[in-house]
């Protein structure tokens, strides 16, 4: 009999005592579907992967690549020429026919594809305010994938926060 | 009439029940005023402009940069010869005059800009514990400006964590 | 008296009202031995480091070295190639006979250890499900020691999450 005062007190909808938080955990793997080499803007897909972003007041969204020659970066969202620059960049940094290589087993694309993720980060922090990624304006997720043909790629992304009440 | 002693447990000052947690949530915006292009470490306007959290007895601390131009790192502290050789690293690592650019329509340090700010990264995460961020005793939070004019920068801090009881 | 039956519902074991959350927190020192100049795979350390991780259902983990010499990044955790070659790449890339460099009081390895430390970022944060870290089949925690002789390296492990019910 003793915890029918709690439960109804829950059931009826009254806020909830001020020292007792109510944060929501949200977690869902994002595939990403096989893209050409190169720096590619994904904003509009992990938001669409994740809907109850929008029930967050105030929270944090990561993302996290399971790929080790793909990464994830917030860069230019508006002209193409800046992830076509990206590519350049990268390719004469980390260049395909360096002598020092020894990993070459899977294919000349594949250590610097190693290296590029590095460089760039397996994955992304993002602020939540009033139910959506607070980014700047010009900000966009890139996907960048490293490797010539690297297949579907899978991401898990991991959000919590407090709902708006 | 049920409500009443739950109510009352929780405005008597009581401790919460074990299993229930009591987060806290932080966000706000850091105006960092316009620098010049180069690295700057902005730790104590970070930790100024986040006063409450002293408040968190274990926590979280993230902070994104709204730009594509500038970045966050934590790097040394103390030297500002450090300061001055990443600029004079970066600067050659990713220069101005490369012929492979085509994104050069805000100017030849704007591309470059894009790339710096993708390989040091727009976000830090950095653990609270009794109060204070944990930083290693020679590292400090970097602003990245790697623009000649950049302009004012904005960045987002949220945190959250469990106050001291 | 009427605290009873709140006091009584938590101390019975029955389920918490749902919107009220129950998120643990951990957080530990992890020391990780001095190792050579190199890339290490450190993942199980970091494991044993957090038996507490066990607990956890869904949450987060993040981790921060507490050093600007020394770093982290996720990679390929299977062939000591992939590691010889980051070294390759990246002692090339930041060479140390540079003729900009003039923070050079602490050896000749030290300044180049700085730019490469914030190339790879000082942190991770990694999705946990199941009460495992989530990575990727291939994926692995590089320690990333820049410094000849680093000596041992200290980083916060800093996790939350919900326990399983």
């Amino acid at each position: 009999m003793g915890e029918r005062p709690l439960v109804g007190h829950y059931m009826s909808g009254l806020p909830l005592p001020p020292e007792c938080d109510s944060n929501v955990w949200i977690q869902s793997e994002i595939r990403f579907k096989p893209r050409p080499r190169g720096f590619h803007v994904v904003t509009d897909e992990v938001v669409e992967a994740a809907p109850r972003l929008r029930e967050l007041e105030v929270g944090l969204a990561t993302i996290l690549i399971q790929h080790t020659s793909a990464s994830l970066t917030l860069n230019e969202n508006a002209s193409p020429d800046v992830r076509r620059d990206f590519e350049s960049w990268f390719d004469r940094a980390v260049p395909e026919d360096a002598p020092y290589w020894t990993h070459t087993l899977e294919g000349a694309d594949d250590m610097p594809a190693h290296i590029k993720a590095s460089l760039t980060g397996p994955s992304l922090i993002l602020p939540v305010r009033a139910g959506r990624l607070a980014l700047g304006t010009w900000q966009g997720i890139y996907l960048c994938e490293h490797r010539d043909s690297g297949g579907p790629r899978t991401a898990i992304l991991t959000a919590f926060g407090e709902p708006a009440q």
